[in-house]
């Protein structure tokens, strides 16, 4: 048997508690995987007193976190404190300097610092993982970082927030608006009593980084994410989408194409019978374009103490099964800056709803500027017709420039007959 | 840079040409990613001369593949020969005799024979890799044996077999029968001129059975494991199905409960618009149900040089990086023989579709059938009414015992009034 490998958990929240109770549960099993002992050896958190749902007094007590990255019995830290910034960071930085191994589930962390750190991992030749900081219980790092490590990926598509996800699938099911559903959600404990960070697609984008990294080889960016949340979706426009046959999601979108990377966090229309739409709830997926596999999607829990825990003790099996894999993929030296494309010229098929003034004239007004700017209606539809009322007219195009229909929408929304901001979607073909 | 690691392929069939077109396709990237040099040094197949999609001739080739396993120039032998016994059995244990590593697509292998070959590999330290055996490019061997390593696993349900999918997808959206659609598919390429491996269920239990074993930490025994394919399934099951808001789906389905096995190949109903239901056409999709997870779910394609090619591809890194994992996920020694349930006593839901004549007390004579075997009806309908023609009865139950289900259709299909062999399917509440 192999010397036992000791961990040394810091910050005991809901993945925190979860990641002990899943090591107090399947204890046996996981170190017959592991083909070694796997041992808590000491946990710290803000609060000692406060109650929680795991019993953790046979592990030592860390006042101080940051304290665990000298301990002579700790070969792996994980961090679970979260934070860009502050005692996660120190920690982290610490941990790896002094060669011991570090699983964290910190997005943020990653987004902004991840290259620093990968560097500091790969000098002091030990493992950075973070599979529990992108879609809860899917092994999505470990699938892009390995599985489709034959491919030239060209994609990445993710429903990666599923606070946002269900918040959407509410709205839809039962025809509320945003502020309700997301009340209910935030009684529920599915939304924090701050929702930003989640519904305006901040988490999200700090997801989609660390996937533009893995996918094309760049160091981690996050300033260069264009960023749109969920607080703008009407009940009405899901019920109009949902009558052209599609769903409203929150997407996390990278691609490359010639060496130049495009990334958006945006609400899309996906179809209602694909398999990203079919994805509810407070679900995540995940979907991989590559070379050779065509497509690949897993879908699963974004978060919680099961799911995240599990990516936690996945991390921790590896490592202890003598995992050696670079950080992003490829050795730091081979991260490049990446090269952002214009997204301007990104073509695709978009989906627009406008609140009209009812008198002749309006339609042709608004075909004029579309034509104007090179918009190709596909379909079209006056969806009430009653004088008292505003028109609500839908349209879907067929693919077009961004840069075009952006100056196309601002024309429209400055027409006399158009009475509320209009709506403008991007319609993913996935 | 660490040294090459050199690489002998068996095999040059569409999956052999896919891994030598992406290894001549993506060769710097995956050096990178391998830290190392990745040289196929050798190849073989049966016909030097047969016109091949990629250029091999600046590989030694090698008449006889078994030569391959005593090389010096081969650290890794891939067999793509396929088969349960001949050739591909005697390379693959010869070159784990000889230290080397084997990555094999081969299903049918590894179902019969892969305990015996895990205890070679183990013994003699070197790994034995089958990621593209299962649902070609969709990397689910290592999700279970990796990224799910910190779950109890307590289910797999998984639509393994494109062409059963391509063939009952077909069925669905034109509304042809079975027949029809097979000879379809064989002209396109989508099945083979022998479909019996597909269609009847075969290669679908061979994969199953490699997950059973991954699962639950058994010895694979393809023996066990009851098999039911596709050719009895009729368009108007599919019709009646889609009523109910139902797919017919080729389902491989293992669950252990208490330490005991229940598995079976069949198809079943699953909900039109769950994400299994969404998965149509050649794709496959694994789903996995674990206490800490709860479910995740992948979906890519299950065939082909670029996917299966793309798992190939995905092992060799792997071993490049010095991968180091037990065949089935733990050790030889831990793995047991499986105890299996007994299947009479699993309860599902099922959907049932009788052709009976139109005359009075035939219901009646059905219901009683149903009481007496203690089997719940859910939901009837009576499709149609027309005295020159039979009634079509479908019926959906609650959940019951299968053998209570099993004598209710065969006392049923004894009733004078009932015309044709009645269909029975399990639904499936994935």
């Amino acid at each position: 048997m192999n010397k036992p490998l000791r961990i040394g958990i810091a910050g005991l929240g809901t993945v925190g508690c979860g990641v002990v109770d899943i090591f107090q549960r399947n204890n046996a099993l996981l170190n017959m995987r592991a083909k070694r002992d796997l041992e808590i050896t000491c946990v710290s958190s803000q609060n000692k007193e406060r109650a929680r749902p795991v019993d953790t007094s046979a592990y030592e007590w860390v006042d101080n976190a940051l304290d665990m990255a000298s301990r002579d019995d700790v070969d792996v830290i994980v961090e679970l404190i979260g934070g860009e910034e502050g005692v996660a960071k120190t920690l982290i930085e610490a941990a790896l300097k002094n060669g011991k191994h570090v699983v964290t589930a910190n997005k943020a962390l990653l987004a902004h610092h991840g290259f620093s750190l990968a560097q500091l991992a790969e000098k002091n030749k030990v493992q950075l993982m973070y599979e529990a900081a992108v879609a809860g219980g899917i092994p999505i790092i470990k699938s892009m970082r390995e599985g489709f490590a034959g491919n030239k990926i060209t994609a990445v598509y993710g429903i990666l927030n599923g606070t946002c996800n269900y918040i959407l699938t509410e709205m839809r099911e039962t025809g509320r608006d945003f502020e309700t559903v997301l009340s209910e959600a935030q009684e529920k404990g599915f939304a924090e009593a701050d929702p930003s960070f989640d519904v305006d697609g901040i988490d999200a984008a700090h997801k989609l980084c660390i996937l533009s990294a893995l996918a094309f080889g760049v160091k981690p960016d996050y300033k260069k994410l264009p960023v749109t949340g969920i607080r703008h979706i009407t009940a009405s426009d899901i019920t109009y989408a949902e009558d052209l046959g599609y769903r409203i999601k929150l997407l996390g979108i990278t691609h490359c194409k010639n060496g130049e990377i495009i990334q958006s966090v945006e609400p899309c229309l996906v179809h209602e019978d694909s398999t990203m739409g079919a994805v509810e709830g407070v679900f995540n997926t995940v979907l991989v374009e590559g070379d050779a596999i065509d497509h690949g999607q897993s879908i699963g829990r974004g978060a919680g103490a099961g799911p995240t825990g599990s990516s936690v003790v996945a991390d921790i099996i590896d490592i202890a099964r003598g995992y050696n894999v670079p950080t992003f993929g490829v050795p730091c030296e081979a991260l490049s800056d990446a090269n952002w494309a214009d997204s301007g010229k990104w073509e695709s098929r978009f989906y627009m709803h406008l609140s009209v003034t009812d008198r002749a004239g309006v339609l042709a007004d608004i075909a004029h500027v579309l034509k104007e700017n090179n918009v190709s209606v596909e379909a079209l539809a006056q969806l009430s017709h009653n004088p008292d009322n505003p028109v609500s007219i839908t349209l879907t195009t067929h693919k077009v420039a961004q840069e075009n229909i952006t100056k196309a929408i601002n024309a429209i929304a400055g027409l006399p007959a158009v009475l509320t901001e209009p709506t403008m979607l991007r319609i993913e073909e996935i």
